[in-house]
């Protein structure tokens, strides 16, 4: 078992799992090795197209994802998914057993499947599946798709290091506004309308256009729809088309490095105010911080420690 | 129009519904006289009880808070509501909607409703909510709801100014733990399945007892299930009563106190996180941050401008 950093690092652009597994394991529980490992990796992420898969629970994300992995391969390429559950550890349970089961399905050694839950504080999730799936690029994948589960903000966090955003529904999920809550609407770059066997597919997919057509466009390029049935794989010529067409026209519009140097700047940024907080709080500022929570406002309170 | 901070404060006291109004805008634009208007209420906060709100879109949260204020104000209590919407502008426009007709209802001059919803960055969003709840506090309202829609971190961040915690959700919405997903579970101090008269509706109940067993007790109290069918308003004094004896447990236990009290630190660091933050990124900083993003990791260029 390697454990000296700068070998792990040689080993993960060798594109080797355990070395892979390792080293995310190790950026889940913010071991100090973490940084030694991406600054190395850094240099290798090369162009791996990064996918993020959303949408509210129950639309398909997997079954999606599955299929994605299927097409990619098809044509050769390599793949990394990173599945992250902000769910708190119990309810995290059953989705750890679909990819599970997933994994199951792809011995193929150009196939890598993570989950990453959260461990304690949300804060880190969205960093960590950033920084793995830098590790995954590194690796030699061609593709690193980023699934979520739920639609808060933590979701939107991650797929922020996403270059194409697909955002999925069903038909009919109660109301499709409802569904598309908490700025889903505003990130997607690609629409899907899983499940397009059931009833009111088209209904859906024309009331989406409508409501991205009304709010005007909030990306760079027409945010079009597409109906999909996974389970049957109906659909998905049309939207590893779709990807495609995204990446090109990053690509065409420099957009693609764009997004890269914005994620990096919002990274460091990350990075140094968790830096500050931890700086900060030392034992005699929290002492401090205790003894003054009395009838003061935050404020106030907040204004001492700073003096 | 005052416009004078403090004298805005003294007629927040006094329970004037304009100043609260403009507070709460004033909260909700980080204007400079959130500062002094906070400060000078937070003496006046009192022991008014503040119970969030939470649950999957579509599950009745309106409705079930239309029943609560027609409830406490029955036995002659003031109520105040923060219904928050951490979902953008655009979307968030249907919600606008039903809070307005929901105020409608209420000409009441001792029930105050506000809407508020993100502008631009969410970070802040769940600090104005309990700063809102403080104001409305100050004013003299017995209680305060705080209602989230969707249930992600930010929803989970504002849960964290109540005291006590309702969790909704309806018979066999698909997967009643999928529905439950993203911490729900861990944050509920009472359960309530609303729409009771659907089928599934005593098994929905059920199901989630047994997963509340199966986890353990997550809070200091055992999580009750309720079934509620607000429209109609059956339940809603089983509610009202689960509602009270959650205050008397957390005032016999001291943890009402405690709660306040580490709400306030959380509060203070938030403050002190965002101070921080502004005076570190000077002109100088964000110039050198944007020379550095080359091919150099994140962890590199934090150090390199922490030095």
């Amino acid at each position: 078992m390697i454990t000296d950093p700068e070998a792990l690092s040689r080993s993960i652009i060798e594109g080797h799992r355990r070395a892979i597994a390792r080293a995310i394991s190790k950026i889940e529980n913010n071991d100090p090795d973490t940084r030694i490992i991406l600054d190395t990796v850094y240099k290798h992420v090369g162009s791996t197209h990064r996918i993020g898969i959303t949408g509210p629970p129950g639309v398909g994300k997997s079954t999606i994802t599955s299929q994605m992995i299927k097409a990619f391969r098809k044509e050769g390429k390599k793949v990394g998914i990173i599945a992250v559950d902000p769910s708190s550890p119990f309810t995290g349970g059953a989705i750890l057993g679909d990819r599970i089961r997933m994994q199951d399905a792809f011995t193929d050694p150009d196939v890598f499947i993570r989950s990453m839950a959260t461990r304690g504080s949300l804060g880190g999730l969205a960093r960590q599946a950033g920084e793995a799936a830098d590790v995954l690029a590194a690796s030699g994948k061609d593709i690193v798709i980023l699934e979520t589960v739920g639609v808060g903000q933590v979701e939107l966090d991650i797929m922020d290091a996403a270059d194409t955003i697909i955002v999925l529904t069903v038909p009919d999920m109660g109301d499709v506004i409802q569904g598309m809550k908490a700025g889903l609407m505003e990130i997607g770059d690609i629409f899907v309308v899983n499940k397009a066997d059931l009833e009111g597919a088209e209904r859906t997919k024309t009331d989406l256009q409508f409501v991205l057509e009304l709010k005007g466009q909030s990306g760079d390029r027409k945010q079009n729809v597409i109906l999909v049935d996974a389970r049957k794989g109906q659909g998905m010529d049309i939207l590893l088309k779709e990807i495609k067409e995204h990446r090109r026209f990053l690509e065409d519009q420099g957009l693609f490095e764009a997004k890269r140097r914005k994620r990096k700047i919002q990274r460091v940024k990350v990075l140094i105010g968790e830096h500050l907080d931890r700086e900060f709080w030392n034992e005699k500022r929290v002492e401090l911080l205790n003894s003054l929570v009395d009838d003061r406002s935050p404020y106030e309170i907040a204004e001492k420690i700073l003096k």
